[in-house]
């Protein structure tokens, strides 16, 4: 086995978030449900958008939200996705190689636009998302560079590319690719809407040993097992993976690994702005730590300090010197 | 004379901006002004963007910032301006709409992209602009609607339109069928670079008695009357408008009205994130303070609310609730 070029690569849909704050009465008056991610169809996003108030556009995405704080924290990222040669595909772009992201997915065009998510902030600083995926998902598996996947440590995939078919076959493609190459593959079950959807072929994955390192949230977890009791669930799917990380928003953090049990409580957190990235900022977090070969509790502050510094700010890419946070806590 | 229709109509470039956090040696690197708008061709502005960090995009654009914060306020405001039928077309048209500010100016496909503005922002909150005028310079006379500008108490307008060509001629036939309605025109003088390229047009323009209100800061001031001295430009001006406005950062305001002089402190900020849209944010206040009948020292107060409350955050829009904040504050 090689000694890898990147630490780790993502693969997930690309995507720019449109953000708008939005009052409790927006949700209830559209019937959406607080900290989903819905996918909608490029009409019902433009009657969404009409609706909306004043927003700002940012790249985002929850794979390569997770890439872009890989290589904030200096670690070596690359990120795999489709966006179309359009504007926001080029605002994309450049957004994910200014942080520092190995990005060679070429634009392409399938007749429809960049993704789009259309994030609703409610004054609690919850989001709601509306995803239009454009073409992200249209990510071929021809679009896969198989020297690039050797090449990572990691391989970091979203529940959420399960969504689109054409990508969901690249993912599994893209983890075979990785495991034959000896390299470890990271999954996240992205939310538990999305476990609703998918939990037949979630737990296909995972019984059949193509995921090592696990992220879900509490509720996931639960979702994932089909059992609504946190530590039995998280029995039922700790041995099936070598690391199991399970992030409990305000509660902190856990890591299984075997026989080894890390928790950490939350990082501090001044005031909480917009929760958009949360996740993917923890994983990154995690994963970097993993990449410099830090212990799990180490791994699990990490993700800690970089899930609060992304829930500080409007927008799911990280914005202060995540590592020099990172030194000014863990040295 | 009839009853105006709407308070405040504004003409400008209809602009993106790309806000993006960068280190005084980016402003050194690139031979950049600080404070300065530099107008770039789409070669130059596809450079700079590929230098640039990650950024954000927001609605902008000079005048349309203000008609923005008219229409927060409470009062009618419509705004003019040209974008291109691409993505960053629909979001300007979807910003600007949702603030509840009248735009029917149609896209129009000149082959060139929706104007983009590339900020640049130092850790002293001071914003450094590039600007790829695109669509926006395309603003012909034949975009004006008559009868919309006769309907507007006031006609708002921008130095920066003196730039490109045809907007120039649009402008001037824009204030004589607001005069001939018998309505106000109202101008700023937009920065001090811009001054030094137009001082010959905006003198006549102001000579010829096309303004009766004057938006400026103390170095466009100097700048205009070409004298290095406050008060002596002041008093160079005063006489050739109806209105003289003149803000001075954290000094506070001062207008002047024949005979009548007002003067406002500047209203405490909490922390200056970005001074984008300070200047733009003053002229809605007053604007609107103006349309809602108050005093000349009641309009500059409203001016000077706006501005502290557009330079704490990103972005050059309002985002707090203006009418309120004006409510709390001045009753």
């Amino acid at each position: 086995m090689t000694e890898p070029r990147l630490d780790v690569l993502a693969i997930g849909n690309a995507i720019v978030d449109v953000i708008a704050d939005a009052p409790e009465s927006f949700l209830e008056d559209e019937g959406l449900t607080k900290g989903a991610m819905l996918l909608v169809d490029e009409e019902e996003a433009t009657r969404l958008y009409d609706q909306m108030g004043q927003g700002i556009e940012a790249s985002g995405g929850s794979a390569a939200n997770t890439a872009a704080g890989v290589a904030a924290l200096g670690a070596r990222a690359g990120f795999v996705g489709q966006v179309a040669p359009d504007q926001l595909g080029e605002v994309f772009t450049h957004d994910i190689r200014a942080k520092g992201v190995e990005f060679a997915t070429e634009p392409a065009d399938f007749g429809v636009s960049t993704a789009r998510c259309l994030v609703l902030v409610t004054p609690d600083a919850h989001r709601t998302m509306n995803t239009y995926l454009g073409a992200s998902q249209y990510l071929m598996v021809e679009a896969l560079d198989e020297a690039q996947i050797e090449s990572a440590a990691i391989l970091y995939l979203e529940g959420y590319l399960w969504d689109p078919g054409a990508a969901r076959y690249a993912m599994i493609k893209a983890i075979d690719v990785a495991h034959q190459a000896g390299r470890q593959v990271a999954f996240t079950l992205s939310d538990t809407f999305c476990i609703e959807r998918h939990r037949d072929g979630f737990n296909a994955l995972i019984d059949g040993g193509r995921v090592d390192i696990l992220f879900a949230n509490e509720a996931e977890i639960q979702a994932l097992a089909a059992i609504p009791n946190f530590e039995q669930a998280l029995a039922t799917v700790k041995d099936k993976v070598k690391i199991l990380v399970v992030t409990r928003s305000e509660k902190g953090a856990i890591a299984i690994a075997g026989d080894a049990r890390a928790e950490v409580p939350a990082e501090p957190v001044g005031q909480v702005v917009d929760t958009t990235g949360a996740g993917d900022l923890f994983a990154a977090g995690f994963l970097a730590g993993q990449a410099q070969g830090r212990s799990l509790e180490q791994s699990l502050r990490m993700g800690a300090i970089c899930a609060a510094e992304v829930i500080s700010h409007y927008g799911a890419r990280p914005e202060a010197d995540l590592k020099a946070l990172v030194a000014a806590r863990l040295g």
